[in-house]
């Protein structure tokens, strides 16, 4: 059975929901998959913890009991190239926090990967949303696989389905709600709140950021829609090429005049492939009841492809919280070795 | 560039659909995914064709012009072995009509095809209905592929989301409205008509077969959710193990019932896993607007699974026309090729 070598980088709530994951999940994918999973480094920010050659499994539950913070075992003298290279192969799951202006510390990280043929799952978007093509380019050459389906909706599956389940198709366009917070926000307008109230009470939730741009502003929905488009039609957009709307403007009397028409107000992230040029955006729409996402509502998320043979398909839910995004690193790691092992 | 050899059984509706799409597709395939597709072989009930080794896509042309009655490279002196045998390696399309009593005549092509090591992408249930655990490990022994998207609900992506896109989770329950003819004859029914009527509207329409039994006695979506389940969840099933229910005894006063409960009746094929025992059966349920399939309508069919750590993730969608389930097949010869170069 094939030992898989596992490096954390990130323990913010996604992080920690992974290494929790890995700890539960261990005895399944031997089981499944016949892969044995070791979870043997984690670097957060100032420290690092590294297991070594010992057994991981009794050292996650140690230090889940314990707290990271007064383990013995964390450290502040280890790099990560340094384990990358002692550990020899494996993939490193990419957890630190978003970045969009420098891809950073994801970047760097991903870049020391590469460099030492390791595999990558990434939760984070910066590096990809900056550097997608490289990034891959390089991925490629090494004979490694860079997966994002943490980075793309997580739980709810998007481009595996339009690389895998959809292959053979040529894309024709893709509409996505990708963003859960912003749905949820619009839903609650729905039912006649503000804008500002339906924020404070997703801020009140734990759902919406503290500082929620990212997500109200669009530029969540940009990052999603800008991966998900280049990894399954092909195209090669930078985040200044997608045209974006955010729902910060929306007032109740917009929804009530999209609902005297029959319609509801969506954020989407949308490809658009009429004529010559690919164009992508993020796009306040009022879309109909027709329309395979017309009753996405509340925090769900939710895709749309349209394909020349296949028609549309569409795919919604997945839990929105740091579980399922963990759940989705865990995917990518399945699907990483099975396919090489095929 | 690796060149596949297809060897095409039956040529009914589906089989003439792929014959066209692998000919519409073949420059698309090329350049997407470096693979040359190469359609050699097409047998239906009486006669073979063959064409060596000349090149197809001219003689496709000519065969779509000309008939194939008429076309002189029809010949009733060949075997599917032999042809197998000559060819040395490839994929298999199945596409004779389904029976679910003997498996035949796809039982006895799929099992000359293993005997041969070639891969299997089937439009035909009833083989693997039959001997589904056999035939796959059988593939398995021999280092091939059984790939059936073509005969699990076709273009709406069903076993690859189980299998790849929810790897890593525990598949908790299955749910499906797997079969689009009983789904529209519920929609007519919820506008008022009678089973009859609806009945005779989609006969009349060529989406209902003139012994319709197959589909509205539920055969069709137990046939579907066994497949699924034993594919994605791992069960065992035989068809005598799903209990049926079909959509015959359903009168305008039991859609009204539910309705005034607030409430959808739809055939569902589903995997329950509650307790210690799997259970699949096809079941008319009513479900309420919580429910991921309450709004999946007239022709259109859906599934949704349930999961431990990913959540209920549906997918919805796909055409359902010989051409959507030529393009199923399509995309598993793409995705057999695909994984084994990777």
């Amino acid at each position: 059975m094939p030992s898989i070598n596992i490096v954390l980088t990130g323990f913010g709530n996604v992080g920690k929901a992974f290494f929790r994951l890995i700890a539960d999940k261990k005895v399944f994918c031997r089981n499944r998959y016949g892969l044995d999973l070791h979870l043997k480094a984690v670097f957060r920010s100032k420290e690092a913890y590294f297991s070594g050659r010992r057994s991981d499994l009794t050292e996650i539950t140690e230090i889940m009991a314990t707290g990271t913070a007064d383990h013995p075992d964390w450290t502040t003298k280890l790099s990560l190239d340094e384990v990358l290279t002692e550990l020899k192969s494996g993939v490193l799951v990419e957890c630190t926090p978003t970045n969009i202006e420098t891809g950073e510390p994801g970047l760097s990280h991903i870049g020391q990967a590469l460099g030492r043929n390791w595999h990558i799952a990434a939760a984070s978007k910066g590096a990809l949303v900056l550097k997608f093509k490289e990034l891959m380019a390089r991925a490629n050459m090494n004979g490694v696989q860079i997966k994002f389906s943490a980075a793309t909706a997580a739980a709810l599956p998007t481009v595996d389905v339009g690389v895998l389940s959809l292959a053979g198709t040529e894309i024709l366009g893709i509409e996505g709600i990708l963003t859960g917070v912003t749905n949820l926000i619009l839903t609650r307008m729905e039912e006649g709140i503000t804008f500002q109230d339906a924020l404070k009470e997703a801020q009140a939730k734990g759902i919406a950021e503290p500082n929620p741009s990212l997500d109200v502003d669009g530029w969540d929905t940009a990052c999603k829609i800008l991966l998900i488009s280049n990894a399954v039609a092909g195209t090669d957009f930078s985040l200044s090429d997608i045209a974006r709307n955010g729902i910060r403007g929306v007032t109740v009397d917009d929804i009530q005049k999209a609902r005297d028409e029959g319609k509801v107000l969506k954020l989407l992230g949308r490809l658009v492939r009429d004529g010559e040029k690919d164009k992508a955006d993020v796009k306040l729409t009022a879309i109909n009841r027709d329309h395979p996402l017309f009753h996405v509502m509340g925090s769900n998320k939710a895709i749309t492809f349209f394909t020349d043979t296949m028609g549309a398909v569409t795919v919604s839910g997945g839990k929105s919280d740091p579980r399922g995004t963990a759940a989705a690193l865990l995917k990518d790691i399945v699907n990483i070795y099975r396919h090489s092992e095929e």
